[in-house]
């Protein structure tokens, strides 16, 4: 058999992955699984895209242009005003979800064996993008105890090296839910234009803020136009993961250009995807300020009921949908794996996302797990009881 | 600004896309312009496809399975087993479009400097797959003067170094219409087997053969199953280029394996041209009879037009919706833009694709233009007509 590629080898494999097959085995016992692990909103999508798609008349589905429609460009303007952002609808790439945008990025920025630089535990599919693209991650670890904030500058800049080409940042931060300050991206803005370097920062998770300042985008400052690359899905806005639409913004002329290159060789973005996030753009304001509150509801019944367990420790999210937990375990992902295979409550069990995955660095963040705000609040409580409970089961189970 | 990257930088811009401002200025003036440069049909898709899709009630947009759905799956090993291709759901990876899966069939098989050898002239995209994934083209010419059908063995062995990963084809092809014979894709599986290399083609354009022996799909020589990969798509098929689903197939485990890994990365295909893919299955067979039949009729009426030009040669098209066109001009891009800029009959004008986008080779095939027959015989006969005097005018222009 031909040789495989090692890029394609060493791909990563995420935690969460491997605790799939033990997930689907629980549920073919009977027991029902409360998925904690997942980002993907049970929320309904606005009614405007569904209908769009619905009432589309197409007889045939042509090729779109390769970097978006022009009436959704317009639109996304439109909504990015609403943020203090002010770009042009040419600034704009569209593209099949923010994972296609965040390949366009690297591409567009990084030869194979060039780096990046970015604040760890981090959404753990960066690591593969980079992988895809030959580029070599390079984490700094934020810390747990100071909520995730950005780590000290020096660190920051410690690893920067001549094969340093971006920082990549994700605000609201998934898996922390940390939200980046005003102060915070300004900072990495000058640190890049310093060193001659791109700051990408993955912002879809921006209307979902529970508490503090609003978001900042890294495209309010204008002084690092040049330096900066926004990267957008209407996945968790809109609960619409599945349409796969995303978006590349730059100011950066020159990159949109290349950026152009790599969208023209896919030809285009999904026509009826489309058709839905342009609609969804027409949503009345109340639709992304009612989904927001209930991701807040949920934060803070969740947090609530967590605390109540005896020795954990939970970190408090600004924004996203997501908080890191500390578990009296040594092992979080051992756990994660023992509630699928060795234990439930009355049939009942949860499924965690082990923190491991998110921390590029080894042996760091083990007995932390990412847990998603995804369901609604009842359950949200009924999974803290199963996991108080679990955590009792397993003292016994590991001696 | 900071530096960007080199596989961006020289990512190839086809010459079509540069023609395709003088269109647009061309259209701005008042002059309609048929175009015969693109791939796009304008048949209708399977109604069963767009139903499923206006009829759905969706209240969310969920990720769904990376490797795609296996009620779709299996309806496509259903729809395989008709062209005498016998695989098994796991076999496929359902894609973001074929060109997805050629981006993941050349990450999955080589790394950064690794070779893959391409009959030329190939769609041009080809080249940006593989510069995108910094692997190498390295073209073996096939001859207009023999319809373009495989070069000689010993020129492709010729080409086989340490570096060369794969063998890509694409059958039938875009942009000759040559339909690579059952014997030819033999020859090349032994060749991939005997040098330990892969062998991927793209059959995109299966259904549309013309002439002589049916298709012979690469996934019927058994013994070269793990050596072997199949790209496909809905685009051309079922005229759904704007939904955006396509497919890698291949008997080889450890390589699906590895796809598997870049699918889960980019999360999951798009969930409504899902719907209307597996719809499109649906289709009585009678569809496709039809839309072949247009095609062929639309084929044997270009080559009819064609020929009554004075010097100019029409290479025949087994397959596929496209020809390879020599004209009495010395340089058929700039010829290609005098149509555009300073040629029009009766408000009309044609858009061609040069062929020396599809030539990797410097200085090939520069008299040579690919036609496709993707618009009505009526259009095809008066773009036949326009071409004859615009010839005659560009004569004049270009002294």
């Amino acid at each position: 058999m031909p040789r495989l590629s090692q890029k394609g080898i060493q791909l990563p494999t995420s935690p969460i992955r491997k605790l799939v097959h033990y997930s689907e085995q629980a549920k073919e016992r009977g027991i029902e699984v409360l998925h904690l692990n997942i980002g993907q909103p049970d929320i309904q999508a606005p009614k405007e895209a569904l209908e769009a798609v619905t009432d589309s008349n197409l007889t045939l589905l042509p090729y779109g242009p390769s970097q978006g429609t022009l009436s959704y460009r317009k639109k996304l303007v439109e909504y990015y005003a609403k943020h203090q952002i002010s770009i042009e609808p040419e600034d704009i790439i569209v593209t099949t979800g923010a994972s296609e945008a965040l390949t366009f990025a690297l591409n567009v920025i990084c030869d194979a064996g060039d780096e990046i630089i970015i604040p760890e535990p981090f959404y753990a599919n960066y690591n593969g993008f980079a992988s895809a693209a030959s580029v070599r991650v390079v984490p700094v670890i934020s810390e747990f105890n100071a909520q995730f904030q950005l780590p000290e500058l020096d660190k920051i800049s410690d690893k920067i090296s001549s094969k340093t080409r971006a920082i990549l940042l994700c605000n609201p931060s998934n898996p922390t839910g940390y939200v980046y300050s005003e102060k915070e991206i300004n900072t990495l803005c000058e640190l890049a234009i310093k060193h001659d370097i791109f700051l990408i920062v993955d912002e879809v998770y921006r209307e979902f803020i529970h508490e503090g300042a609003p978001h900042y985008s890294v495209l309010c400052n204008d002084k690092a136009s040049e330096f900066t690359v926004m990267i957008d899905s209407v996945s968790k806005r809109y609960s619409m993961c599945g349409a796969r639409v995303g978006a590349l913004v730059s100011k950066n002329k020159g990159l949109i250009k290349n950026v152009l290159k790599f969208a023209h060789l896919r030809l285009s973005p999904p026509t009826y995807a489309l058709l839905a996030s342009e609609a969804a753009l027409s949503a009345p304001d109340a639709y992304l300020k009612d989904v927001t509150a209930e991701y807040t509801q949920r934060r803070n019944t969740l947090i609530k009921a967590l605390e109540r367990i005896p020795n954990i420790e939970v970190s408090h999210p600004l924004g996203a949908f997501y908080c890191i937990v500390k578990l009296p375990v040594e092992d979080a992902d051992d756990f994660s794996k023992f509630l699928l295979t060795d234990f439930n409550l009355e049939n009942q069990t949860v499924m965690l996302a082990p923190a491991k995955g998110f921390y590029s660095s080894p042996n760091v963040g083990l007995n932390q797990v990412r847990i998603a705000f995804i369901l609604n609040q009842e359950k949200l409580v009924r999974a803290a009881t199963i996991l108080e409970k679990a955590l009792e089961a397993y003292k016994k189970f590991v001696p």
